[in-house]
């Protein structure tokens, strides 16, 4: 079976600084409160995830995280406003389009599924 | 400055079938009736040109190319009617797909190449 996929991302100067992945990581801190838990629930390495998180600063040039160091749960991180803004962006960038992509699809490719 | 980008494509049991990079390879082919020729208008080595050609083939059960060895040209290629139908489908399902990806990232994003 034949089937459509699609990806979408946003560049600065030709470099990646926003993507589904990206923003599903930026969630997932926001809602496990920390980097380590966080690079868990999108399964990479928590060095990927901070690199990638601290790549994303730097290429944005804005802060996304709020980290405190140490302390009994050995520290924790959320999202800046700016990354809570950012993510509310590209949610509302991305969401509709998978299903534009099907309708798009089943309209040019109508029966070549059952091929 | 921020810019969207997209990528769209199909797959079959996980496979690249179909993308915009290889249906511009098989328009090529149609425009200059050789792979050689299509390879360098597309900027791949004869070789890479060829293997995604085959590689196509294969994964779709199609033949997409009617080849002629030898002769005075140095033998030709051009397109089958099944890869012409699928060319024009993915044109079809591609269309208009980078104005509505931005007219999405203006609606989300409004204002924010300006920072």
């Amino acid at each position: 079976m034949i089937v459509p996929r699609y990806n979408l991302w946003l560049e600065q100067d030709g470099k990646v600084v926003l993507s589904g992945w990206r923003v599903r990581l930026l969630q997932a801190v926001a809602s496990t409160g920390s980097i380590t838990a966080a690079a868990e629930a999108v399964d990479v390495p928590y060095r990927r995830a901070w690199e990638k998180l601290k790549e994303m600063e730097k290429r944005l040039g804005l802060s996304l995280l709020e980290t405190e160091v140490g302390g009994a749960g050995g520290g924790g991180a959320r999202l800046t406003a700016e990354a809570e803004e950012l993510v509310a962006r590209f949610l509302e960038f991305s969401n509709g389009f998978e299903a534009e992509v099907e309708t798009r699809f089943e309209r040019a490719f109508d029966g070549i599924r059952a091929g």
